[in-house]
């Protein structure tokens, strides 16, 4: 009998709790597992032995349905070289606690969390089997047909937005808004705010990927003409859009930073495009930013995305407990009516630190056949309204460990 | 028998078209009605005499729980003199359509327009009922406990707050959130973007409302003394708050575009204080706006809220019947365990053009009976989760006049 450890890293999604409530009711039933740790902020939680013990934990329901991280996040690359001290202190802990299993719940940069620790442990005898249990709201992890956390974003974002231009459509003045929503490499999370346009509205009328360099003049000469027969316009637009040379649009107006894994914190495309059309055609113009609404918002939940996070977890510590070292969870789709998926095995360094796209020949978003597919491939995710728990103040009553 | 004429302007709310769906519902049951027409864009509908015919409108419940407006807005400000040709052109219309009674939903700024048209027809024999039936998210207008619109987006920026802390409080990083509410002169909104601290949470640290004197610098203070023992600081600003001399926070990074009312378009108090923390403190910055999604979104309505905006509607009718010139139905709270209020008529010129600001009483927000206070007032508002219409593509579907 072994201890099971489960921690969370990277971003807050909607559905990485219903993940940990998987994992948590998998090890529960499992004869390999006597205890459950889970450790607070990530690998970090590990090297400084900040664990919260969840062998006897009963609210899993409620768990699930609970959006952000409740074992905390953290930001930790492990290093590269693996003589590295940080190894042997996590090796040591390991021992001390037992620990036969590690499930690590995250993105794409906590998988290589994962890829790194099962190729340290790989060739020693009885070593602990490090798994990984994929979540990305930006749906762009290689190999797997889509990732959990996605699902209630994209509900977010879809309902949002057609919530938007209704809102923009009560006017009789030309107006264009623009929509930042969140994707630095990928536009998967802006199909889902468009939405609404590939179902056959005409609303966003503008919707522009990163996959897809982005030409200002273009979206000017757009709104020139859409203006000419309607008034609100709306454009969707992902924060990392690119013009053809590869450069962020409006770059030059953001911050620069950049965060331990080399991304630069992107903000600024909207703003910049709100700037540029106010200068340049000078009708009523706004920007929005869905910010982390769009990430962490339990409130729109996809039902469909919740049961998949769980049924991940789950899936993950049966890999765990058949001792494949360095896999990941992954969902595959099977078909679309009715909608079907199985869970399978992936090598993790298949898909760590690198980035799945919106596929080139979805590049033509105004081509019917696309709209079709990207619908197709869409609305299974965001199915369902997830069941909500609420105090009797009436404001969500969520699982928080203290 | 005579025709009622009933239009919307303003911005939109959740509750708006609940008001409608009230208004129609009463008339359709008056003996005194046979005809009940919708105008577009507000009073613009009725000068060009753009009108949907709602007489046998049968979809009650769904556009109850539609939100933004079903019949278009406007900013259309009536001229101050009655002599101007607009009056005699809508005195025209009216009479053209045998209109007995006009029934104008719409924040401050369509109070005004009521005023205006109840005075020009006060005199004149058999001359058409000019009612208002309030609403507006920022619940500023005097005379009534609150208006309609405002609990769906209290209930809106509650459990978003609550979603945005627990999303910030993941990460063991010393960062400042700063979000952005509207609110031009009352804190009303952002007070419920408070409701997690006031009923007794942490969150957010800092509440600041436009009708207390902003110090950045008693700001950056506080934020220097909770990183001593916090991570992730949330701080909910309302868009207009200012300094002590009254001047805007940030108000030189804002556009400066003036509409009808000669309101500024606000927008950049949480910027100015994003970029002020980052210069001044160097932690980890952002700043959020909930931009329009806070006053058009239906998908959090408060039933509490729609079923108000609904008798609300039914009740100016019974008014525009009873020959109430000039009058504006509203809301008195009775008591609050249970909750219970009554519906009443006030003199449109009560409240027209002014503002009804947070008490002075309420000011001192970190006072344990102040909370109190706040809360008793604002949790009846926010209750229950409206009933919503998806269609079988997952998506709202919601009423549209063509």
């Amino acid at each position: 009998m072994k201890t099971l450890m489960v921690a969370q890293s990277g971003g807050p999604t909607a559905a990485i709790n219903a993940t940990l409530a998987g994992v948590i009711d998998a090890a529960q039933a499992s004869p390999d597992i006597d205890r459950i740790y889970g450790c607070r902020h990530g690998i970090e939680g590990v090297l400084h032995e900040m664990f919260v013990d969840l062998t006897a934990f009963s609210e899993k329901e409620k768990l699930k349905a609970t959006p952000a991280m409740a074992l905390g996040s953290c930001r930790f690359k492990l290093p590269a070289e693996p003589e590295s001290s940080v190894y042997q202190r996590v090796a040591d802990v390991f021992s001390r606690y037992n620990v036969g299993y590690f499930v690590y719940i995250g993105g794409n940069d906590s998988m290589d969390t994962v890829k790194k620790l099962s190729a340290f442990f790989r060739d020693q005898p009885d070593a602990p089997v490090i798994v990984g249990a994929p979540k990305t709201i930006d749906n762009d992890l290689p190999g797997v047909d889509h990732t959990t956390g996605f699902g209630s974003a994209a509900r977010y974002l879809a309902l949002t937005m057609e919530e938007l231009c209704r809102d923009l459509s009560i006017y009789a003045v030309k107006s264009v808004t623009i929509v930042e929503i969140m994707g630095r490499d990928a536009g998967w999370l802006t199909l889902a705010a468009g939405l609404p346009r590939f179902l056959g509205g005409a609303k966003p009328d503008i919707i522009a990927i990163p996959e897809v360099p982005f030409d200002p003049e273009e979206m000017l000469c757009t709104i020139r003409r859409l203006h000419q027969t309607q008034n609100g316009l709306v454009i969707a637009v992902s924060e990392g859009i690119r013009d053809k040379d590869g450069n962020y649009i409006g770059a030059s107006a953001q911050s620069g930073a950049v965060d331990q894994f080399g991304h630069s914190y992107l903000a600024g495309a909207g703003k910049y495009l709100e700037h540029l059309v106010k200068e340049r055609i000078g009708c009523k113009v706004r920007s929005i930013e869905i910010s982390l609404m769009q990430r962490c918002s339990g409130l729109l939940a996809s039902a469909t995305d919740l049961d998949e996070g769980f049924s991940l977890g789950q899936f993950a510590v049966s890999l765990a407990c058949q001792g494949k070292q360095g896999t990941m969870a992954g969902i595959r789709r099977i078909q679309n009516h009715p909608y079907q998926t199985e869970l399978f095995a992936l090598d993790v360094g298949q898909c760590a630190n690198q980035t799945r796209y919106v596929p080139q020949r979805w590049w033509d978003l105004d081509s019917p056949a696309v709209k079709q597919e990207i619908c197709e491939y869409l609305l299974p995710l965001i199915e369902g309204e997830a069941p909500r728990f609420y105090g009797k103040n009436g404001l969500p009553d969520y699982v928080i460990f203290e």
